[in-house]
């Protein structure tokens, strides 16, 4: 047993790099994580919680005091090292802070003082800056005075004596040009510099329209404030899309997949709630046609179809909307083209399943008049579906909600409502 | 009005940049792009159309000429030109091919030879290789020959005379190292060197891990075949993430948001037909019990609160598990925890739920025993729903189907059939 603990201490110490670590870590439930943690190096520690989810980063961060936080966090970057701080309380940050040597302190406090989901906070201040009036000789020596470079360097950042940018320098064009030439002169002046507060989706489309390795961030003032680095906007660009996905079960991008059953339950209950309020409409509108239930029980026995057929065919309609708007394609001038293309769309499909469900339940119950009643019902709720498939996320968006958590409950209940009002509806009209 | 066409005009051949062409083009419905794309010069074509989405591409792709191609595509990286080709029918492939220049053509056909998403197909042969045995001072003279160097040349690779891949010299390391020394003495021999068939999805994760700009592909026998740049490994994890969200619906990734109804309804109604087999299958089962709802109408008023809340259930579940598949957290080893944790989970839920649900349905029909079996219905529901939540992917996974597609329809067929069954099923036991 023994003996199989220390093959894994080693392992986890020498024989794996700290994102396979936190990897491994990520996927093991909690007696075996608090297990693989105890074994692993306490200086490996802040290495290992970079590459952690936000979730399980947490669980290990509440229990280390100041003075261990500062020795596993030593030699971090700083904009991970502002990562980490940002989850802990105020005085925790305070008292680490406190520990740290002046300049690396007002480095870590100028990132810390941007909200995460900015630029200022995605910054990095270590980019290697140059004057506009030296030669490319000179640089070439400057930087050869260097030990290393800051990963993700391909270009300088050229400012002026107060710090403000005026150009940057590619590594690239250092590497061709003559080496005479004075920077000013090779220096290229439309670049994209970031404000450090653009929010990090608006970074990170930027990133991707111009296939950026990395990118300066100033302040109002034009000031140089840090760098931007693509390996951070990867990780914004993979937590937009894991937030979507997620937060249309009402859960949190960061959950820990090994989060224990109480945990869990607790954190689901509350959407399953919104959820009962909404089934309770829903059971609320049915209740006002209990009587023609009654009397055709049949009714009760097809409802569920009408009311199926519609959310999928709104679910459509508001996953193809989310997208073009979260794509930057969908706008107040082509909203009309898109209602109306849904609404065409909406009544086709509403028309062509009318039929196959119609003529199925004709066969099923010989009825005739059942089946012109649900056919009819199926063309109303698709069309009524695919139009607030349009509009729900166009109006949420519009109130600054977020359409991938809350669209998805307002769309059925809505498809859910109209199905059955318009199925029972007409049963009750024509019927009795 | 000619005014305003000359002023598109301009705007499209001068002011803009290709990407945000692209994404005008993509943000505009069928007439007016057609307009746009009229009024844009020919020689852009090109640049353009590397930007748009698979379906709008194809769109413009199909009415183009083996010779408008060629002059279109002129001056593209291969990679990109690469994967315009891939749209196309073998015999447009072969007429563009032929009237290549033959160094051309030979590497546009070695990306070719691999499939769309695999390394091989993302790959760009345009690494700049060096020999192990000359300094560095030789290597950045070899450089400053070059007019530019390719997008994203953070490492240069070092090859022996028959093109075998031995190490890689990074830029920033050739920028701080004494020019005196040899390539092979300061070379990296421990780098990440990707298989040309190992999938996009792999590439992606690797970059991801190790924070990559560039990473060569070998063939088999080790020999340089290219390099992946970050750029391209941005687009694989953005459309694999719009890949899950998109096919929860059962859309394609690639769909244009503005396209036309009659297409759009044709492509949507497939998953109408497959979600209305599996509604009927519902509706099927709840005609088991025509005659219980036929003396207890009530049943009918409130199953649909039975089955939304088991739905609810089932796809947080499913959501967790299939991102936990997707991020390799879950494997054999570990599912059995899950199984666990979420039968904890769907019973605490069931249990919080159906005292709630019990409550609600006694006040509202006056009836304790309604109460008790609807509260009994939503146990075992909940219950079911987070146990199917956590196999329907590990089963989907094993048989190689996507869960992201299929899981959820599969998934409310069975909350919907246990929810009814279990309701109506102890209505008919206790009650008749």
């Amino acid at each position: 047993e023994s003996g199989a603990l220390d093959q894994a201490r080693r392992m986890l110490n020498r024989g794996l790099a700290p994102v396979d670590v936190a990897h491994l870590l990520e996927s093991t439930p909690p007696k075996e994580r608090e297990i693989l943690w105890g074994l692993l190096d306490p200086e490996l520690h802040g290495d290992v919680l970079q590459y952690l989810g936000d979730d399980v980063q947490l669980e290990f961060l509440n229990r280390m005091d100041a003075e261990q936080l500062l020795t596993a966090t030593e030699g971090l970057d700083v904009d991970d090292l502002a990562d980490l701080l940002q989850q802990l309380p105020n005085t925790v940050i305070q008292e680490v802070l406190q520990s740290m040597e002046a300049q690396e302190r007002q480095r870590v406090e100028a990132v810390l003082s941007y909200p995460e989901d900015t630029a200022g906070g995605l910054m990095n201040p270590d980019a290697i800056t140059i004057r506009p009036d030296i030669t490319l000789d000179v640089v070439l020596r400057y930087l050869r005075r260097h030990e290393r470079l800051p990963d993700a360097t391909d270009t300088l950042l050229v400012v002026t004596r107060r710090d403000e940018l005026i150009g940057i320098l590619s590594i690239n064009r250092l590497l061709v040009s003559d080496v005479s030439v004075l920077v000013r002169e090779v220096m290229q002046t439309d670049f994209h510099a970031i404000q450090a507060t653009a929010s990090d989706s608006d970074v990170a489309t930027l990133f991707q329209k111009h296939d950026l390795i990395s990118a300066p961030v100033v302040g109002i003032d034009g000031k140089l404030l840090g760098r931007i680095t693509i390996d951070d906007v990867v990780d914004v660009i993979r937590e937009d899309a894991e937030h979507q996905v997620m937060s249309m079960a009402g859960l949190d991008e960061d959950e820990d997949t090994f989060a224990p059953a109480l945990r869990t339950s607790r954190r689901r209950a509350v959407w399953l709630g919104i959820n009962l309020i909404a089934a309770t409409i829903v059971s609320i509108a049915i209740g006002f046609f209990e009587d023609t239930i009654q009397q055709i029980a049949a009714l009760a026995v097809l409802m569920p179809i009408v009311s199926s057929m519609g959310g999928i065919a709104g679910s459509q309609t508001l996953t193809v909307l989310i997208r073009g708007i979260a794509l930057g394609h969908v706008s107040g001038a082509n909203v009309r083209w898109l209602l109306i293309r849904e609404l065409l769309v909406g009544m086709t499909n509403g028309l062509i399943w009318a039929v196959v469900v119609g003529a199925m339940s004709v066969f099923r119950f010989d009825d005739i008049r059942l089946g012109e009643i649900i056919a009819m019902a199926m063309v109303i709720n698709l069309t009524v579906a695919t139009l607030a498939g349009t509009l729900i996320p166009v109006m949420l968006k519009k109130f600054k909600i977020d359409p991938a958590l809350s669209g998805g409950v307002l769309l059925t209940t809505i498809t859910d409502v109209v199905g059955f009002v318009a199925f029972l509806g007409l049963a009750t009209a024509f019927y009795l």
